[in-house]
């Protein structure tokens, strides 16, 4: 039996955490955690200590290291929980592609609309090119969970690495305050009410870090 | 039977475009391809009548539409060709670790040294923070040969998935005129030299457009 670690960032904002962390939780593995405050002083020399690439989120799983949020969650598919992707082949297919449209896209957003789950700024960084990120995520998010998801809660029925790659986006909508169609207030709604989900915002808002966030200093 | 069909951008500039076409080439498939040349007054039109996300590439396989160069990657895995991730799970692990770095980071090398496979600007791009990049590139390339590869010629053994994602660098390597240590060369000699590689390569010399590069420029 091995043991699993993973290292991770403050869970207020460390949106490529949670996505590692959450499906972690739904797939019903139990692990150590190991938790780097970043921008201090020390954080980049703590997270080297695990990290290859110098980023959160790390998985130890014995003398193993496996790094980057996304390829972590495929490691986790391909040996505890298959059941993360979508079975059929098609779904499978779009599920990867949304994922990985997240992983390396969404600049704007992310840029403008950092995650602090325990943060509430009602419309801070809603520039105009942020609402073209948001259009894109919520065409996603209508489509797949019609098309995949039989209209049920998730975008593929069951919880799947999608929704995991996701997750911050919903934390993000609340903090901003984003304004949503009904179909994607519903997933939000879902994905914010996952017992997961709860556990990581309430550890999020027992932190004591204050991290000074470019962007909203700038509205 | 499926038919296939790439929809890519211009040979000489996509670096996205030739991971996925380098990967369905190793993989022995037959299909299709659709190039639409990029940064015209019609590419956005074009693009957007096949990709989602308003990318390139993408691939259709009958009605089914795939996007992200390393969803389209994973597909092709999944479905045609499971030997382009290793059979080992843990360099399998590490091959998905290397293949989503590339996929979501470097992006001082990324803007400062597009690709351009038939240009060669020696030493030009090559800002301080530009070799950083490089350094961890070429860690990359060394521990995984060293580690995976029984200090063959690629990084996993066998060519995989994580080869296609670097051969852009390579080429960049070899337009820019980055200077290797002895084992880096060593890999990039290996994939400049793969027969799919170089039909990528002449096909792109042959191309008529001419992209103004905005990093050139700056030089």
């Amino acid at each position: 039996m091995s043991k699993l670690t993973l290292v991770i960032g403050n869970k207020n904002y460390s949106s490529w955490s949670l996505r590692a962390w959450l499906t972690m939780k739904q797939a019903g593995l139990e692990f150590a955690e190991i938790r780097i405050p970043l921008d201090t002083p020390n954080s980049h020399r703590d997270i080297r200590r695990y990290s290859p690439s110098g980023q959160v989120p790390v998985l130890l799983d014995d003398d193993l290291t496996v790094w980057e949020s996304l390829s972590i969650c495929e490691y986790i598919a391909d040996n505890f929980a298959p059941y993360l992707w979508p079975e059929d082949k098609k779904a499978r297919a779009v599920a990867r592609s949304v994922s990985h449209e997240m992983h390396a896209n969404f600049f704007n957003l992310r840029y403008q609309m950092p995650m602090d789950c325990r943060g509430r700024y009602p419309g801070e960084g809603m520039k105009p090119e942020v609402q073209g990120d948001i259009d894109r995520v919520c065409t996603i998010w209508r489509e797949c969970r019609q098309k995949y998801g039989q209209n049920g809660d998730l975008l593929f029925g069951e919880f799947s690495i999608a929704d995991a790659m996701f997750a911050p986006v919903v934390s993000r909508f609340i903090t901003y305050d984003v304004k949503l169609g009904a179909v994607e207030q519903a997933y939000a709604d879902a994905i914010w009410s996952l017992p997961a989900m709860n556990e990581w915002v309430n550890s999020a808002a027992l932190e004591s870090e204050y991290l000074y966030r470019l962007p909203h200093s700038q509205n």
